[in-house]
């Protein structure tokens, strides 16, 4: 068994980094986010994509809890690859009271061997999964339909940084509790009182998390990783589309685990199918204190009406807005809003939804341009985008759930199409097509059509009358639909400090005339705030302080000092 | 107007002692606690009974909602003093949908004061409530029962402790957010991204802080000072009655905010009555972000499966046990315990309800005793304690609740009784009379008799087969029912150990082997943390990190460096 005292050491100055990091909110990572041989080795992307292989039409073996010596236990698995490859991985299927037991059981030692013991095993962890980050990579992309480099770079190093960043969150927050403390009260003439008192950091209890099928490890890293660190066994319900990013996650932590001499079931994963599923049974169980969920509404709003036992940490559905007031040069506005458009056919969380646009135009850096004349720009920046079909593929990925697709085909009713949803044969897995996204021009006041999530490649071009609607419209739609993002482009100072305040009263993050490099829908680690817990889109923030300080708490006690 | 920045500089040591005392948590506090002239000025005492008359018989004018020109609102109020005197002191009661709109209007103004002015103007709010402390204490006493020094104590100095410790924990957790940071991401051979970011604290929304019967202010304060210095309005509804420490309260901070340029209605108190309550239609306001509760179980599961849109803050009932191994002077342990069990006739959420007694006695330093010695050396004590009717009638005080004293007299078939209830003629108010404890035997196995809250001056000696099965029990009295102490007697080191075991996993703070002056009832701001928040007595502690941090968020804007 290695020593733990040597892995501290080991991860002391990424701890005390990263830690740095959350309290500067500059950039930082200590995971390469370029899925390049000079810094994961030459031979990753082969080795990764082996490795990935090698699990198909196999059994994925996992610790979990003890079954009889005569039963092998009962496998399941029901992943499709969107790119038409056949998975065939299996998963042992575990019942919920045997899971809360070997979780129960694993809580002692794991509790006891302090905040610093875990907080650096967690880090290990951390660096063993970066070490897979090109086999999580192939993972989620055949899970969740992800173009390669996407699910590279989301599932891998920046799933990890916001891993990363829940430890550190975590760390600060448990460190501000000392180990004891001598409480010396004068007595006036008297002796004083003198105790001594020990403060314990322990665990809520038992955590889970329920994974979605679009971001299996980048929305589970910080419940998974905040949990694990103040001392809580967690479950992982991973979405059924969506395990395998989530095994290799579970196998690595447990690897660790075991290596340094702790219960691997402090970790575990609960899969399901989607005719049985499990969750409910799971959200329920008076020992399960914490939940992360991400995903729809509906299940948002059961577990907050139900699981009254657990603290919820929630992020469902939301329309992100896009106000567009004036720009400099339309070409770069319109490049920028095309990839955020684009990537990962509008499956994530953090893609714009609705782009407000006044009616009669609006000013450039070239003079005045029409509604329809922005309306053509951005529509032909999304043609260039994808008239590579390679690039398009890459960038579009693929929609791994029929719902979705059935909801792009309905939606052209919604509006008038400026840009119709193409259907075109994948360049590389030539039994599959992927889709082009869809752009419909709507009124603002027809909010029954763009005011309510439409996830998928699905965007509206809103006319308004002006600024003072498009703000307005923007507030509503935060405050009754929810918002992860919003964007907002004036060459106008005063219309910016405007968002900001729209931004400030409805709880969502802004950002302000992006037109290079940086997209709305990304969030980064130990920077960004990604949702706020101000609006209804979710009731919480990755990563702040509170997402991680009820996750513990402090037992104390006291005695004379004699 | 007074200028914010001289109060920030005025406050900046204060807060700088208390961040250091809640890190370091030894005994500290800047609010003497002690009823004296020397601190408080020698005509304190006079001046603030003084006070207290000046309001009986009155309107108690507050800022609220403004009512229409022609009316002048209604009045309400149905405080009794449970020593006999008068009180009919009026409050004007105000409508939800007013109060709710008042505090909204005030929100953005103190929001965008930032952290460190509202910190400043909540330690003066502090400051000006400690000059009001002896006012404060009769106003308590008056309404609680509580015995003078007690209510001085407890509603004065120790509550505004647990105050400014919350303003402390809460600047520590805001000022871990910068204001802003320049993003400075490499990208290889180009140009790097640099983006500058700005970070706000914004308050969730509105807070609702429910006080109750027994610590107007004890138990309202760290809600509301959590709540306020985060930059949320905050609805206080008091018990009706107990409402004039919490209406002195309102009045001292809408003072401070007033004078400071701030909306005095910040701060407002919701009065209604026992037969037209108007709680649960505050707390279901989708307005109400944040919710404090102190009080019983069933309003605190109505809340817990109704007001989903709130953040919920919740101390409810719970059954404090004593486990007594072994002791080295008997009489020492007696006479601490019967403090505990008198001061104010156990209407503390502290007090010790279930003294766990091995059947065939335990070791002393004075050889072995037995069950019946040691029940009879605790009564004595009690007798011994309430044998001069001044301090009796001072420990003890009143009991406020009818309910609570129909609950003493039905105790009395609930096991042996080793020590009556004594109704007996108050010294100093001859209308009424105060009640001695009601002190019971019965059996480890009778857990219908003693493992549920008997609210009051009641307390079981529970009769076990020994060390095993008081642990035991003591641990499922807590996993079952809750508990916000426990109390552990034995010379032996290996005992305490397993106690502090018991401790860590059912959530409880463990006094060890209380002898002296410190009594187990009792909880030091900046050093002991009331409440665990992981049994069923309450879902947070007083006052840590997770007690703050989600009473705000964090909304970012970002923009390129240009």
């Amino acid at each position: 068994m290695q020593s733990t005292k040597s892995l501290v050491a080991k991860h002391q100055e990424t701890l005390e980094q990263a830690c740095e990091a959350v309290l500067k909110r500059g950039h930082w990572s200590p995971y390469p986010e370029v899925p390049s041989g000079k810094y994961y080795g030459e031979t990753a992307n082969a080795d990764g994509k082996l490795a990935f292989e090698a699990v198909l039409n196999q059994r994925f073996e996992l610790s979990g809890p003890e079954t009889g010596a005569d039963t092998e236990g009962t496998f399941i698995g029901e992943e499709c690859s969107p790119y038409g490859i056949e998975l065939g991985i299996n998963y042992q299927q575990h019942d919920v009271d045997s899971l809360i037991s070997s979780a129960g059981a694993a809580l002692a030692g794991w509790r006891n061997a302090g905040a610093e013991v875990r907080t650096a095993v967690c880090l290990e962890i951390l660096e063993r999964l970066n070490r897979r980050s090109f086999e999580i990579g192939y993972g989620t992309m055949h899970t969740t339909g992800q173009g390669f480099a996407m699910a590279f770079q989301a599932a891998g190093p920046h799933a990890q940084d916001r891993g990363l960043e829940a430890v550190a969150q975590a760390w600060l927050a448990m460190e501000q509790v000392p180990s004891g403390s001598v409480w010396h009260k004068p007595q006036g003439k008297h002796e004083p009182f003198v105790m001594r008192k020990r403060y314990h950091v322990v665990p809520r209890g038992i955590s889970l998390v329920i994974a979605c099928s679009t971001f299996p490890t980048w929305n589970t890293y910080p419940g998974l990783f905040a949990s694990l660190v103040t001392g809580n066994p967690v479950i992982i319900k991973p979405h059924p589309q969506a395990v395998l990013p989530v095994a290799i996650t579970v196998q690595t932590a447990q690897q660790v685990l075991q290596e340094f001499g702790f219960d691997p079931n402090l970790v575990m994963m609960a899969v399901d199918s989607a005719a049985n599923p499990i969750t409910q049974k799971l959200a329920l169980h008076c020992a399960i204190r914490l939940i992360d969920y991400t995903g729809g509404n509906s299940f948002a709003d059961w577990l907050t009406g139900n699981a009254h036992q657990a603290r919820l940490f929630i992020e469902k559905a939301g329309v992100n807005s896009v106000l567009i007031d004036s720009v400099d040069q339309v070409d770069r506005v319109c490049q920028n809003l095309a990839f955020s458009l684009c990537l990962y056919s509008g499956q994530m969380c953090t893609t714009p939804q609705a782009i407000l646009i006044p009616r009669d135009g609006i000013d450039t850096g070239n003079g005045r341009i029409s509604f329809y004349q922005l309306a053509d720009a951005i529509t032909s920046a999304i043609e260039k985008l994808l008239s590579d079909p390679d690039r398009a593929a890459m960038i579009l990925g693929m929609i791994p759930s029929g719902t979705t697709v059935a909801r792009l085909q309905q939606a052209v009713n919604l509006g008038r199409v400026v840009l119709e949803s193409k259907c075109l044969p994948h360049p590389e897995f030539s039994a599959v097509s992927y889709r082009t996204p869809l752009i419909l021009a709507v009124e603002g006041e027809e909010r029954q059509q763009w005011m309510q999530e439409r996830f998928g490649p699905i965007a509206f071009l809103v006319a308004t009358d002006g600024l003072e609607q498009s703000l307005s419209l923007v507030e509503e739609a935060i405050s009754s639909k929810g918002a992860i993002t919003l964007s907002v482009y004036s060459t106008d100072e005063e219309v910016l400090e405007r968002a900001e305040q729209v931004a400030i009263e409805r709880g969502v993050a802004l950002s302000c005339n992006l037109d290079s490099g940086v997209y709305v829908n990304q969030s980064a680690a130990f920077s960004d705030y990604h949702a706020t817990g101000n609006n209804p889109a979710a009731n919480t923030s990755l990563t702040d302080m509170a997402f991680v300080a009820d996750r513990f708490a402090v037992v104390q006690s006291r005695r004379h000092e004699v």
